[in-house]
């Protein structure tokens, strides 16, 4: 695959679009899809203008959710609305959140008022809510009805397998009671109604629950449908596995990348630009670096203190070092705690008080170590200001790294993002003044 | 749920045993698996026990794996063998990997040979392989059956829903040509054949695939259900979706964990005792401490340097802070481009090219601002010492953070694991020679 696209990347950079278009017809939409999700998206751009209007619907359905926002955003509204408009209503909602406002705009300006009454209708629930990515329900079904009955009205569909493989059962004002297993059915007395083989405890959704959150659970139940009601339990959609298993992914990968620092990338690394690269992490290098800009006033201020004890110098990165990885382990922990639901705002007292103590028997133990290969080298004074720090410090580095998320997530900001310049200017300049204070109380400085 | 743990907790702490067999008789497996779920670890395995054979057995197959690798390990083989005995062969296997290795030895001590077949072929494939996690093929069809007599035999199986709800298509010498879904055979007449209706291009996967790369492959194209085929092509098992999604859950927190430097928690995070949390990250600071104290010895080797301008000193945690942070970032791309695969050993020259170039852009850009700054503040000496250490240090802190996760994959452990120690005391100690060498030439000391 990636030295077919190699060549297409030779025949599109010497503009030669006749070759291109002609091998490109050739070929069936997953392959076409395939070769250009790996070109560079000026590239993949150029390549997708010269698909026909039948296979770019095609091709464009076959794109991951990434690849998809990029072309809008690359071709604009004109060229891709066709696309856009043969995607399903919950797709459409997803591309509008990720696509930048004016393209968003344009891409539905010319729709009538039917046209935009489903997608607006997800629009309706706020972001980052499962509301406004489920998917329409496609079947329903009657605890009293028969499942012959049934069975005959779900070959009448045509649906997808994904959206049908779980249907929901509800009671005539439309709450949700249970759902019926595809399978279940097959193997059932079709004289039977369709209670005798519903499961009456099915996990489900609110449209509100937090889409990450509700991603992972459904991911670890493995139910191939989750039926998703309103607060009245009323069946308003589903939502398949397959969706949540894209969306999940689709968040690990922000998280993962921005807990690094950076913003993810939406193309395959090699394919990247430097340019590029070097654009997901300025940002975030220039906000740590100003963050961090605050170490060198502590340091500025205990420069006399330096100047009367130079050796004190030598232990700065790696108090530092053990700092800032005290509270950016004890971040990560509360992190992925705050995505999963083990914990929410409301704890932040019981966070604390686990943080401390995590910290304080961390510290204790790393003093004893630390000191006491110290001691021989550089005398009892420097080994008791080192063991001493740790004890200190630690516990204000792991308390400070279990707070931060809970605060960014109370600021309505991802705690993935904002976490890390503050955890690492915070430990850093905590510990010098730890230190230094400790050194001048010590050694009598 | 979190308050009728807490009751359960008081209740168990108190002995009070009886009062909590009582109780949980009367509630549903699911509930029971939850209520227990959310207890410590200690008081999980006693309320585990208090429970009647079958329901323990139901409540077993309801944990999910990390629960159950915890149980086992904590209660060991003797109370545990049962409820083992009744979980699938995949899911022994996979248990089998998790659980000290005496807890897994006793476990299989007393079975039949013919008891152990099953698991001993999947344990026969590489760890971390799709063949180790697949499970047994239920059902599978042949293009010329007619769909009607397909769906009569589905009708006798009572599987779940989804294993069956993709059916592999097999020729004659069981090669795979196809699948079909289990809705397109509702929909279809009797009378045809299941090659009208099949998808002759699926995807599969290989015994020997990676399974934290197959599980995000599997996600992202959200089929229901994967063949799982041997080199030749022939069927041997299959891989539902829902498996794929808890294994890919299970592998993200461990990847997240370890980039956050600690061992991945078994137990919610407010349930899990402080010595718990403790003893996951202890280890990882203690290697980066230990590793840190090459940036001692460093400061130790330019101490006369520090000793002549003590300024110096003011911007070591700045720098090294840009320096280990350019190494993570790089060190995040890499990481989960190796995940998913879209870079592999033989990169090794591209990413660090890619590197060295995204490196000495930010560098730049860093160096201009940085010494825009300092100049006015402290003088042109120390600005362009700053500006130059911008400038070596992030292609080189880049480069390095880039290779490792490489090197680390050839050396056949977890980049996410082996990574981080080195990356930061590497660039700490490399970032620490540039500054001072680039100080000693251009401020002559």
């Amino acid at each position: 695959m990636e030295d077919i696209a190699t060549d297409y990347l030779d025949l599109i950079r010497n503009r030669k679009f006749a070759a291109v278009a002609e091998d490109l017809r050739g070929r069936p939409a997953p392959v076409v899809a395939d070769i250009i999700e790996s070109l560079p998206t000026e590239e993949a751009g150029l390549a997708f203008r010269l698909l026909d209007k039948t296979t770019s619907l095609e091709v464009f359905e076959e794109f991951d959710g990434g690849m998809q926002a990029d072309l809008l955003s690359a071709l604009g509204a004109e060229s891709t609305a066709d696309a856009f408009r043969s995607l399903d209503p919950e797709e459409q909602a997803w591309l509008l959140d990720e696509v930048p406002a004016k393209v968003a705009k344009q891409l539905v300006r010319y729709w009538k008022e039917d046209e935009r009454a489903p997608i607006r209708e997800l629009l309706g629930y706020p972001r980052e809510s499962v509301g406004r990515r489920m998917a329409a329900q496609i079947i329903r079904t009657r605890p009293d009805e028969k499942i012959g009955a049934l069975l005959h009205r779900i070959s009448q569909l045509d649906a997808d397998n994904d959206k049908i493989a779980e249907i929901p059962v509800l009671t005539a004002d439309r709450k949700l009671i249970g759902t019926v297993a595809l399978a279940k059915l097959l193997y059932a007395d079709p004289q039977d109604t369709v209670s005798t083989v519903m499961d009456s405890h099915p996990d489900f959704f609110y449209t509100t629950d937090n889409v990450e959150m509700a991603a992972r659970q459904a991911l670890l139940s493995g139910d191939l449908v989750y039926p998703v009601v309103d607060r009245e339990e009323r069946l308003v959609g589903i939502w398949p596995l397959a969706d949540a298993a894209w969306i999940d992914i689709y968040e690990a990968e922000e998280d993962h990348a921005r807990a690094g620092a950076s913003e993810p990338l939406t193309r395959p690394y090699l394919l990247t630009p430097v340019k590029e690269i070097a654009h997901s992490r300025i940002v975030w290098l220039l906000v740590l670096g100003i963050s961090a800009t605050l170490t060198v006033k502590v340091m500025g201020f205990f420069e006399s203190t330096l100047d009367q004890n130079v050796a004190l110098a030598l232990f700065v990165p790696l108090l530092i070092g053990i700092g800032g990885n005290t509270g950016s382990q004890a971040a990560t922990t509360v992190t992925r705690a705050l995505a999963v639901g083990d914990i929410e705002g409301k704890d932040i007292g019981r966070v604390a008080f686990k943080e401390i103590r995590a910290g304080l028997l961390v510290g204790c133990l790393l003093a004893i170590i630390a000191s006491l290969v110290a001691w021989p080298l550089y005398g009892s004074g420097i080994a008791l200001v080192i063991g001493l720090t740790l004890v200190f410090n630690c516990p204000i580095a792991a308390t400070v790294g279990g707070c931060i998320p809970l605060i960014a997530r109370a600021c309505k900001v991802d705690p993935a993002v904002f976490s890390t310049p503050f955890i690492s200017t915070f430990c850093d300049a905590s510990g010098l003044v730890v230190y230094f204070s400790i050194a001048i109380t010590v050694l009598s400085l």
